[in-house]
């Protein structure tokens, strides 16, 4: 890969609360990771212009209204539901399941019917911003090999999950492993061909034992999977305390929660993805802090499926990794910027509660709020921190997964004005208000991925 | 305006609950009125295609993933806050009023400031689908008139309204009427002017008597707006029952309700605009009801400043006019698709509630779910029968005012397939995913306002 510079307003999260907004000569190696990126009229910028120049490094200047972000970190996408996006959400979640998601993932027996779907959604997902992605696939070992083919060519940085699920009491007969040996060899030989896919040898795209969730599974399955997880050091991902649905089966069969049944069987490890976990209790999120385990918040989709807001503050306050996921196609946008806008939201929501025959004191959980600023390390670095990637944030050593943010493109829905050096305001527009039109460029480790029609 | 037909796919709302597609052939007349729009493959669309090509009337063929659906009705638009949109939200109402939204609104005593303001948000709301608007202005009569005249000449249906603010207690020295004659006088001029606009016989773009809301405004001058409105026949607009501190406000100087107090002083009339309402009780429901006025739901913004749900259910159980507002800057998007989106969401939210420390059984309000279907209805044929617009159906007889949706344009978050013949699943896909990309050409009154890029 060839090195080059780019020069102008990049906007980082330092930490979860801070936002700034810094003039900056942006060096990507060759590596595709950030040699250097020093502010702007500093000795230090002005050194590295000069040498990278002699070198005849090409150097971008960016446009007036252009700005560089962290590229998004997408925690939770179910990638055979893409063409059901923003389709049947009027249906509760087990009927959801058994009329249109299982009999949709059925279908990707046939890597035909897969090829075109997963390749229309990861460049989706790149034209949105998001540049790392945790996908669920199919129990299907061809067309879930072929979804991380597509990662790697279209250089998306992604964790990819053969899906296991073998209880027949909840899986129909033509969507579910036929017995748990089968199951634990098919996710063996996955973890092994991902790893070993031609062009992989830097590990952008990986593979993760994926449990679907406690419900879908014998209790045999799950253990080997904790036992395969800790024998091949392979993540893991799975659903957790979703809804009262599933949060109550699984105490029902457990006698437990999902997070204390989950370790029980090994699967609760550093890195480990729990989508949703909104009914997790502090005893719960202590649990999942001392493993290292993340949460992936999903606000669109928990508002259809889950029937409540994770509070996502005492999440953190626990002390655990959370970062977005847009739970494609619970939650009816690719777009993690729309989810985190709608992270803020929901946030609202639980702090001041619904219900206007409430009096204000007893209508919400006050202390609930999250900031826009919070929202865009958890679009950022919030995700790739849980995962252990050095990405989702511009600085020196990390990956150049980045966003080139344009908010004066043709078809923007954002006013940019002379006097925008407000960082946290900058950050706001973005969240709430970019759509495809802004998101001129993508570089996934420094490869420029998406490029969008000028 | 020459005549055309359109023959393609054909999304429309016949009643609340409804959705249907159908193949049409639409005829719209050189007044810019649907004539006819038969549904395709009967003799009436054989006629009409046999009479209209004699005529040398030129037909246009929709593409294979391209349908017309209504334009958006956006019933509440804070015109001078379009700079603001996406900032701001980390503050509490009174504070966002004082701290930033009067010192902006003040700024458009200069129409200099204003023109390329107004001049942008009319442009991004037509890109948006949204073919009627209902906005507040500020108290300036020569910009708010400019705003008019932009309506006008870009072509958007609106409602525009000369704000009216003269209480001392609330309002900025600097950004409010000084006395109850001037903003009546005010108010009178700026009715005729818009009136009077060349260009506007038709009354494409009307006046509104436009009280702030009462925390602002004195008893006299409220009352002197409510005999204006009905000495000049005008519609009216104001803020109602937003929040718990404007709601308990109200109720303490009034001893009453907004609702009520609004009715004493002659403001609730058949047409009013109500933004928020989401303290109304049953009786207020009732009041508004038997007046013919209407609610501009706008639940983005309700997330920020109101602290509640709108219960629109019970609000359409009372037989009321609801339709949807963008409330830009309070809520964070100018597109009606994405808080038509939002309402179905936040009836979720209001119907389950947020929080998941209490029993499902006690922390929602069952039975305040909304459908998508009954989300294309608030936002198109809602808006436009509470102002008794003869628009927001694909009907014979009414103005065309229209979109072209393309859901296979390149930038689109859509993935269409060859077997979408579902309305209710097409309906929901357009309101949760389209985005400016999909928007390829807009109609207000037969007038072609908006075109995409390719
Ligand atoms: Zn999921
Ligand atoms: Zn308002």
């Amino acid at each position: 890969m060839d090195e080059f510079v780019i020069r102008g307003p990049v906007i980082n999260p330092p930490t979860p609360t801070q936002a700034e907004q810094v003039t900056r000569v942006v060096h990507v190696g060759p590596d595709g990771t950030i040699a250097a990126c020093p502010a702007a009229d500093t000795p230090a910028a002005r050194t590295l212009l000069a040498q990278t120049r002699q070198r005849g490094v090409p150097v971008h200047d960016l446009g007036p209204a252009q700005l560089l972000m962290p590229g998004f970190a997408d925690l939770h996408v179910h990638a055979p539901q893409w063409p059901q996006m923003g389709r049947a959400l009027d249906l509760p979640l087990r009927a959801w399941l058994e009329q249109r998601t299982f009999p949709l993932e059925a279908r990707f027996a046939d890597p035909a019917f897969a090829a075109p779907v997963y390749e229309e959604l990861v460049r989706t997902l790149l034209a949105n911003g998001t540049t790392t992605a945790v996908f669920f696939a199919t129990i299907h070992e061809e067309s879930s090999l072929l979804l991380a083919r597509t990662c790697l060519r279209l250089g998306l940085r992604a964790h990819v999950g053969l899906v296991a699920m073998d209880d027949p009491d909840l899986c129909p007969e033509n969507y579910r492993n036929p017995g748990v040996e089968q199951a634990l060899d098919a996710t063996r030989r996955f973890i092994h061909a991902v790893r070993a896919l031609p062009g992989n040898a830097a590990g952008l795209v990986r593979p993760m034992v994926t449990p679907r969730f406690i419900p879908a599974c014998t209790d045999a399955l799950l253990r080997g999977l904790g036992e395969l997880a800790a024998h091949e050091d392979c993540l893991i991902q799975t659903h957790c305390s979703e809804s009262d649905w599933e949060h109550d089966y699984v105490r029902q069969r457990m006698g437990v929660n999902d997070t204390v049944a989950l370790d029980r069987l090994g699967l609760l490890r550093r890195g480990t993805v729990l989508a949703h976990s909104c009914f997790m209790t502090a005893r719960d999120m202590a649990l999942v802090q001392a493993r290292g385990a993340a949460i992936a918040h999903c606000p669109l989709s928990n508002a259809y499926f889950a029937g409540a807001v994770l509070p996502l503050r005492a999440a953190w306050q626990a002390g655990m990794h959370v970062g977005l996921g847009t739970d494609i196609s619970g939650g009816y946008s690719p777009s993690i910027a729309v989810n985190a806008a709608m992270a803020v939201t929901a946030a609202r929501m639980l702090d001041t509660g619904t219900n206007p025959d409430l009096p204000a004191e007893k209508r919400g959980r006050p202390g609930a709020r999250l900031g826009f600023t919070e929202a865009l390390w958890l679009a950022t670095r919030g995700g790739t921190a849980a995962l252990g990637c050095n990405a989702g944030q511009l600085v020196a050593g990390q990956a150049f997964d980045a966003i080139l943010i344009d908010r004066a493109a043709p078809g923007s829905n954002i006013m940019p004005s002379g006097h925008d050096t407000d960082a946290q305001d900058l950050v706001q527009q973005i969240l709430c208000n970019i759509g495809r039109p802004n998101i001129r460029t993508v570089w996934v480790a420094g490869r420029r991925v998406h490029e969008s029609c000028p």
